[in-house]
């Protein structure tokens, strides 16, 4: 009977005996330890390294050989005391440590610390494989022949797999060119999407979210998880209308209109791609695997569908299930065998903007009741737990991106974003997109002359008219009075209004800007509540506000306002482009792929429009800042200090110190 | 406890105890028994037509009602003495006959007695459905209501069907369109690749065989499994060389060679559906599963593989396995959701056409040894049972079709396609191409005025020199003797000619050409032999002569010449267009598709090139008939009757008296 030893993996903790002389990569694999490897142990790709430690006398493990030290091919340096797994022979008792960088299931670390660390796992890998040369006296072809390769050099599964048949003319001149040595890309353990002569590390994905009006993406390393481009445009569409409704019109008024959206949404996606692999110095043909979020209307469109079922009730989806598709069929210029997975839609007004949003702010992973919010002319609502979720959609109106309001404006170089009004004088100070001084700070002038103050975007007027309400202008009805306190109130037919900056045209908050928002803020505040009614709740535990609003908006100001429930203030944040990290997410992760099928089959849809309770919400919610509730945190808000300059954050932890 | 009653189902023989009332259509299917719909029990399909007889006193039944007699719509006619089963209540013990019409894997009886008759069960299946309206108290997508009604309706794995990403655009306005009645198709238990609104009977596949001069094609009814419509046309690759290996050349010394053949070949396919649509009355979008046959060389260039690899040793296929792709994919303009199953290859000379071919002669099927040949520039040979399996191919060259003969042509109208050679005057007869009349009877010449005698194809070659041979002027060594004996021996250089017609230019069996026919059966006997030698068999019990040689040749000269082993006389049988007849059965049965699989996976394959024994056989076969076996059925027919004017099967009933 041979020697045996016992070996140790670290962090996974998985032991077991083996016999002397051991490779460990093997053992590794014997013992079902998770160590990354491309090129099968050949000491090529470098991805398998680990420190090595004995745990007896003498000398624990074979000593480096001329495959680490001289053949080795570093594209990635051997890191200071590793081996590579795969070139190290176990000699006496050993303790294995593999780094996460070394683990296939290896995680990407988010620079927002509550939120979860990625997996990066993708649903497409790269296999390096030797190949037998055909052979007369044992005839049998190259496909077969490279999936035996494939079976007995990575997986015996990997005999079943299918090669695409676009790639078949591929496969014989690159074997050739290779000298029987391929790197092969298998999508999903299911099929040989792609073939490369010789060995190969470079495995590109690029993750989309279409909205409206702007198209983002990001191109990714899919082996290390990093993004190594990013890149915007606005989306073309809007020439065929400003917002979602005028889009659904257009393709309802001409017969080809859908059409000639779904192509201008897809060439501008190819200009993206092409945009992003010139920043990144790569070639669109290295990118393997794509992935897109979108609101219903852009999801629709992207795949060719017309969105006029999404514009009159009772908006129905073609399809809110996940979408596998080539890339070829869009008309995307990446690989020839590259996928395409869009992510799947929640409801008629929930889109998979919204599931990826949750894919990445895991409101269904934890044990307190959260309240994920994404605001735009509908705002997105998910609230719930790892026992429940609910999603709903809310008419907002478009007040809170800047439209509809007087000197309304979207956020740009500019725009008021930031408003406070002094409680005693009642006059006010802001501070401009693109400046960092406030109004009334010196050098304020000079620092905006380049683009001028414009007008007020969507976190500007909140302030305001939150900044108004507690200085006493802005009454709990949301009426606009004390023109006899200050000559900034000044009549506006048979109402008032407060000029901010006497221009031309003047900057001013109107009546009816007040209103507007008071209308888009009692259906979000209506929507959140009636979700809060299905889950019996009182209150929630954690709101994460996304997208480009989410980012600008204080979350002061949203609650003193009445758009968002009560809630402790630390613990309100804003999710930044949190559809986007979710498409990021997916496609990264196969896991994440299913958990968000998961969710979104899970998930309770309710439908605003057909709950009687949520006219009820709505109309209890127009006041300023409610009438209907009971605000624990609220009260703290409410006692703001008077026009400080202190940035949020400082506020916010003064505000906690009291509590 | 309710009442119940025995049913029993025919031809089935399956029984079983069910409620009295209950339908007969849902009673079979409790029981397993096997009975076609497509309506799903709506009485609007007329599949499930039975007839229905009572084993008790009584009325055994529930009466026609008027969805039988009034609101069915006949597509088909309701058969005499027959009920729908879907409206049928069973009231007493009941025996049900359900006639092959009615059931799912019904047979296509096939004209000829010896072939088993096949099975008609496509992968491609339509189911009407009844989805449910979008409810904005219950959000769903259309997409998801309908795999719910697929599941409901006809089968609950139904819900977990991938709908095809390039149908979703079409679903909206189709069920809108049916007023939420449909008829979907389901690809294989895996996809929905079409949508109608309605209900909808017609489901249309075309099989072709993509030969290196001719395309042939056949649009079927994939319900009833009969063939509507069959052309063909000139392969339009035929510019780019005659034969195989001048298209393999065309490859290697152009560029963009093989794309050009590609192309070439998509598009006459295309020109051919178009055809076969146009001949039927139908849609080419009707045509929903295509199929294809082919030699390796034409396989890979309908799949756009350049065949380069092919030309030249160790001929290794791209890719030997069945082909899945869509027909979109290979441009070809049936159905948007079509799919393509290209058969299997078996080896570098052994291909898709010889896989179909085995297909639908099944040698892999009986207990005796069958031999099946398609002879072209190479020979395709199978040889074996149902316990083992071989194939071989073996470069006959282009004699056998007229090609490399001094007055050979094609077989095309002119053509000399019989010989008889008088034993004592040594006066030939012939009867060519298109006409009925031999050459010495009266109106011959007024018969083949349109066209004249142009030449002698590949069978008549056959018959010729077997003739010559047994009319003594061909002797065993091949050489042309008998100046002597009749004028119509005349010097050649240093050899000499026999004149068959005097025409101009005359018409001559030279020299060369017996060699030439020589080489080529040498070579078909010798890789036939070595089947032999590897199987360990003396003899065969069965030989099929498949393709449009094997259709033409007498196989009385082709034994009297060596071509094929001894074998009974009665048991040789032309098998037509076995390519295309195994191209039809994998287009009407998926069952067929994993015999044809598992045939191939299975054969064993001799690469004639690296076998001694081959040369051996060869230079053994170049004798006439042969010089190193023993033939006990060739004796009856070296005793041929001297030129009769027999047809060859009253002369072959006449020989099996004899024996």
């Amino acid at each position: 009977m041979a020697a045996t030893l016992d070996i140790v993996f670290s962090p996974s903790g998985r032991r077991g005996t083996v016999p002397v002389g051991t490779n460990v990569l093997d053992a590794a694999r014997m013992l079902g330890v998770d160590i990354d490897s491309v090129c099968g142990g050949r000491a090529i790709c470098g991805r398998c390294q680990v420190s090595v430690a004995g745990r007896g006398p003498g000398p624990s493990a074979s000593p480096p050989g001329p495959s680490e030290t001289t053949d080795y091919r570093p594209r990635r340096a051997l890191a200071a005391g590793c081996r590579l797994a795969c070139q190290v022979e176990a000699l006496t008792d050993l303790m294995v440590d593999v780094p996460p960088s070394s683990q296939v299931h290896r995680q990407v670390v988010r620079k927002r610390a509550e939120v979860v660390d990625i997996e990066v796992d993708p649903v497409v890998r790269l296999y390096y494989v030797e190949v037998s040369e055909p052979d007369m006296h044992r005839q049998s072809s190259d496909s077969l022949r490279l999936l035996e390769a494939l079976a007995e050099q990575w997986d015996p599964k990997y005999a079943e797999l299918v090669i695409e048949p676009e790639l078949l003319p591929h496969l014989q001149p690159v074997l050739r060119q290779g000298k029987w040595a391929v790197t092969v890309a298998v999508h999903d353990d299911q099929a040989v999407t792609g073939i490369w002569p010789g060995f190969r590390d470079l495995m590109l994905g690029a993750a989309f979210d279409v909205g409206s009006t702007t198209v983002a993406g990001h191109l990714l390393d899919l082996a290390s998880g990093e993004v190594i481009a990013s890149s915007g445009m606005m989306n073309p569409q809007i020439r065929f209308g400003e917002d979602l409704m005028s889009r659904v019109s257009y393709s309802m008024m001409n017969p080809a209109g859908a059409d000639e959206m779904t192509a201008a949404i897809r060439s501008a996606v190819g200009s993206l791609l092409e945009q992003l692999a010139e920043e990144a110095g790569v070639a669109t043909s290295d990118i393997l695997e794509l992935t897109f979020v979108g609101n219903p209307i852009m999801h629709h469109l992207l795949l060719g569908i017309d969105p006029r079922e999404l514009g009159t009730a009772p908006f129905a989806l073609a399809v809110d299930a996940a979408v596998r598709i080539p890339a070829r069929v869009l008309g995307l210029d990446a690989h020839p065998g590259a996928r395409v997975y869009v992510l799947p839609c929640i409801a008629g007004h929930v889109g998979a903007d919204a599931a990826a949003a949750a894919l990445s702010e895991t409101p269904h992973r934890g044990s307190e009741i959260q309240l994920l919010v994404d605001v735009g002319t509908n705002a997105e609502i998910m609230l719930g737990s790892k026992d429940r979720l609910l999603a709903a959609s809310s008419p907002t109106g478009p007040a809170f991106e800047g439209a509809q309001i007087s000197s309304g404006q979207r956020a740009a170089p500019g725009a008021v974003e930031r408003v406070r009004v002094d409680r005693d004088t009642l006059e006010p100070r802001f501070k401009v997109i693109g400046s960092d001084l406030w109004s009334d700070e010196a050098g304020f002038d000079e620092s905006v002359s380049a683009f001028g103050v414009t007008g007020i975007c969507g976190s500007g007027i909140i302030e305001a008219v939150a900044e108004l309400y507690l200085a006493g202008l802005v009454g709990p009805d949301g009426g606009i009075t004390g023109a006899n306190r200050t000559p900034r109130i000044s009549p506006d037919g048979r109402t008032f209004s407060y000029t901010l900056l006497d221009g031309d045209p003047p900057i001013q908050i109107t009546q009816a800007d007040v209103r507007a928002i008071q209308l888009a803020k009692a259906a979000l505040y209506a929507g959140v509540r009636l979700l809060m009614d299905h889950l019996d709740v009182q209150a929630v535990d954690e709101i994460r506000l996304a997208g480009a609003f989410g980012s600008h908006i204080d979350p002061t100001y949203a609650m003193a306002l009445g758009m968002i429930p009560d809630c402790d203030l630390t613990r309100v944040h804003a999710a930044g482009n949190a559809a986007g990290s979710g498409a990021i997410i997916a496609l990264l992760s196969g896991r994440a792929r299913r958990d968000v099928e998961q969710l979104v089959r899970e998930v309770e849809k309710i439908e605003t429009a057909v709950e009687p309770r949520f006219q009820d919400h709505f109309v209890g919610a127009m006041g300023i800042p409610h009438s209907d509730h009971q605000f624990p945190h609220l009260a703290s808000v409410l006692d703001l200090p008077t026009a400080s300059a202190d940035p949020p954050e400082t506020r916010r932890r003064r505000n906690r110190r009291r509590a």
